[in-house]
């Protein structure tokens, strides 16, 4: 392996612990829980994991504790301090015990199904603290859900003499981690399943857990490369940029991207849906912002959308929908269609509201609508180019807008889209420590017998050492949703809350935001520089503690 | 205006200066000079400024200088430390004479033409220490080429009293500087013009001037998000990544990031060129290392792309050229094709060869070629997806070798296009200390009276320290080149040399990295750490100067 200058100098990096894990610890039990909604449907459905308390590590004795094994798995897509989560397991499972073991499974979940594993030894550990990236042993999308698969993972937990297993995943790998544990414990077979929280989309949180890991550092990279656009944009002074980020469920990233660079837009999904919103109303609202600066002289601008954007249109949604049942039932009639035939078709066979809507779309994402559907023949909203459907129209009002007089300026645009940019960067100080201490403190839920739990530390606005480690029971963070037509136990997902102070700052500044070019440019990432460089928390963290 | 905390800290930073600079200087002249070719027709055009010496300041005696109004130009596409070469050059004129005063020129050389100007005070240049972007008076891409420019030009600067103008630009800017600096000299209107080497993208150097500016940051942020998508495709060993880098002329910047990351291909124009490669060459060399890692379980990896790829293919070249006579000659009949029969009609029309190559192009690349014309009626080839046509195209082949049975495995690209991103990054310490040298180098050129130069910072791998400030003469760098149908003197551009240390590096090594994965994850240029991360130059400068 190769590494770089900066890849030597942060290997040499000591993550931050809470004062509390720095020596021996005891448990400090709170009162029994509930989950956030359904209590009854997700007591019934999880008998041995529900109610369970609260858990604080506090200070406590040094005791002689056994070796044991651990298995570790990382779930879905990456979040950059993911290879600090399993170094800080490491490391807490052999300050228990020098000969306890760390066994990783290969590519995801489907590596314990299929008996796909490595040990994690100190010489691989070292090799990846502290970098980016879940490429210590992959990650994948395979659920675990099926009592076959569960079976199967016990023969091999069995055989590597496994006490407990660690997933690292957003909220469903969550839900799953908790119906895995309590079906380990219904059958009584001796084996713990802790969570940790990860995704850079931010949308797993609630009142335990103040953050999911991954969402600092992906979104600082997304402000450094934004705040460098916007540089650009100001200094070219000729370009609207249209830029998408990652982000389908929620708009978290779009909006701390927005707090930290202010841009002259940003959409955000949630106010979409909430106020019904058209796609046409979202077109409406850019284009009065590109007007408004026109009229100042200025033709340039930014504008942040989140890549589930479509989704949330509530008219979009509908118009998706109406689409996906009629290609379902006419998909032999449709092949037929010549392609120059087929806008026309679709036009004339559905309702009156979404075949306007349609009609209204530019040729290349009606064209997306129809014809890249998935193997299960629904649309792919996912390829639809956002940034660039929402420039084309736009461009298309403005000289409509011209024409009537109401619009003077150029308009040209530039698109992009930033994902895997940020999903692997090298964790920030605070992903950094933050994961480390997640790690940690999920070797210490286990050496106190924990399971169904989510690794939680919190207070981490503060500085490390008063952070608070503990546990919090998974079933509290669930409810019943309906999810393919069934319903079922899971964690509800944290959407950006309209009435919340991140949100609310925005708001309160975007109408000066767009109007004044006060762009501001973050830069990238710093590690050894002073601590209001490096050791800042997200704004929006920083926002919902109150600082 | 609202700053970000590494802003504020970066305000604080003083670059460093070569020794010579430190105090007072005195000229020391080299022999006299030579065009690097067409010498006889480059004298004779340039009368004034041709054969100057090379010059090297060393240290020397203070004496008193009067006060001077000196007048500055951002010309073209913005590059990471112009704001830099600004704040030099004016502590350097405040040193020789607190009285003196620093002019901008507004949106570039347009600016000038059009007596758009502001003092620069050290209020404003405070502002702009080692920030980037050129925001501090923006930039423009008018050309400075006519005497009517000129003549108009001269009345502001007499009414502003300025007796020297500096011109941040690429190739052509400095050319015109040139000319500029020849017609001023000529008239005896008593204003010098210096030129600085502005361009990330790295094809404005020669024996004299080791790098232009900007290069050393844009390429290391393009490495940072490079690295992070690699680090993103080695945990989810499912995509391959074609990425575009900016660069139109010359590869310098591909080559530079592979040097860095190490990626599995990345295709340098030059070599494309000079083998004489098809478009379908690059395209089964691609999908060849497809095939290999594909044979060994790895279906990923990442391709580096040079933005002006398409017009280094000699084939592309020529199918170009006569698809812009063609639609020149035969635009109105090709307007009454319906689009669906436009494929066809220009596959019958062109010659045999340009009418394979054209019909097998993917349809949108195609359509791309006949639609998207310029004004001039030309084709837009900067608008191609050069990095979605490669991965089309190699898709085709590897469904075409699985049928043959010589691939097995699976496909699934990813598209990037990194530009913006980096050309107004925050300048390294390395382009904020080699910027400010050169703007203060600058303003030693104008004290000494010297019009025609180029400010030159040499020995560049060396410690700030050690570099070597001087200048030289504009008029050495230049050959006899068609433009336009008609012969102009310009500065030669510097194309990727094969026989040079970075292409040879790059070449005694691409064989493994494409087979093995050896990402390097480079990480967000640092500013404040060790100096192996904060301090070095780009891997080209190093291999060209031989360390």
């Amino acid at each position: 392996m190769t590494k770089s200058a900066l890849q030597i100098a942060r290997a040499a990096y000591q993550p931050k612990l809470p004062k509390a894990l720095k020596g021996a610890v005891k448990v400090k039990e709170g009162e029994p829980t509930q989950s956030v909604a359904d209590q009854e449907a997700i007591k019934a459905l999880f008998p041995n994991t529900y109610g369970m308390p609260l858990i604080q590590f506090v200070e406590g004795e040094s005791v002689n504790m056994p070796a044991i094994n651990v298995g570790v798995i990382l779930s879905g897509g990456q979040a950059p301090g993911g290879h600090n989560v399993i170094s800080g397991l490491f490391d807490g499972i052999k300050a228990l015990n020098k000969d306890s073991k760390l066994y990783g499974f290969i590519l995801g979940p489907g590596g314990l199904v299929d008996h796909n594993y490595m040990e994690l030894t100190s010489d691989i550990i070292d090799e990846y603290r502290n970098t980016g990236g879940f490429d210590i042993i992959g990650s994948g999308r395979t659920k675990l859900e099926k009592e076959e698969q569960f079976d199967k993972g016990l023969e091999i937990i069995k055989e590597l003499g496994i006490k407990a297993l660690v997933i690292i995943g957003g909220d469903d790998s969550n839900t799953n981690a908790c119906v895995l544990a309590e079906y380990y414990a219904a059958k009584n077979c001796g084996v713990q399943v802790i969570g940790c929280p990860k995704t850079i989309d931010g949308d797993l949180k609630n009142e335990m857990i103040e953050t999911s890991f991954g969402f600092d550092t992906a979104c600082k990279t997304y402000s450094e490369v934004i705040g460098n656009i916007q540089r650009d944009c100001n200094s070219a002074r000729k370009y609207w940029h249209f830029i998408k980020l990652m982000g389908r469920s929620a708009s978290h990233i779009a909006l701390e991207c927005a707090l930290q660079v202010q841009p002259n837009v940003c959409i955000v999904s949630e106010e979409v849906e909430a106020k019904n919103m058209s796609l046409d109303d979202v077109v409406t609202y850019i284009a009065q912002v590109v007007a408004n600066r026109a009229a100042q002289g200025n033709n340039f601008g930014t504008v942040l959308i989140p890549e589930g954007l479509i989704e949330f249109i509530p008219a979009m949604k509908r118009l998706i929908a109406e689409l996906n049942d009629f290609l379902a039932a006419n998909a032999s009639e449709f092949a037929l269609i010549k392609k120059s035939h087929q806008r026309e078709y679709i036009i004339s066979k559905l309702s009156k509201e979404n075949s306007e809507i349609y009609a209204s779309l530019p040729e290349g994402v009606a064209r997306q609508l129809t014809l890249d559907r998935d193997p299960h023949g629904n649309v792919q909203v996912s390829l639809i180019e956002t940034e660039k459907l929402l420039s084309d129209m736009v461009a298309v009002k403005l000289a409509q807008w011209k024409e009537e007089g109401k619009y003077v300026g150029k308009f040209a645009a530039q698109h992009h889209f930033f994902g895997y940019e940020g999903r692997c960067a090298a964790p920030s100080n605070f992903d950094a420590d933050y994961c480390y201490s997640l790690g940690y403190t999920a070797s210490m839920l286990i050496a106190n017998g924990k399971t169904g739990y989510m690794s939680s530390v919190r207070n981490t606005t503060a500085p490390a050492e008063e952070w608070i480690a503990g546990g919090v029971p998974i079933t509290m963070m669930m409810n019943m949703e309906r999810r393919h037509g069934e319903m079922k136990p899971v964690i509800q997902k944290a959407l950006v809350k309209l009435d919340g102070a991140p949100f609310k700052a925005f708001a309160a500044q975007r109408e000066r935001w767009a109007v004044e070019t006060d762009y501001v440019y973050p830069g990238p990432i710093q590690y050894f520089g002073p601590t209001e460089v490096c050791d800042q928390a997200t704004k929006t963290l920083q926002l919902e503690q109150g600082k």
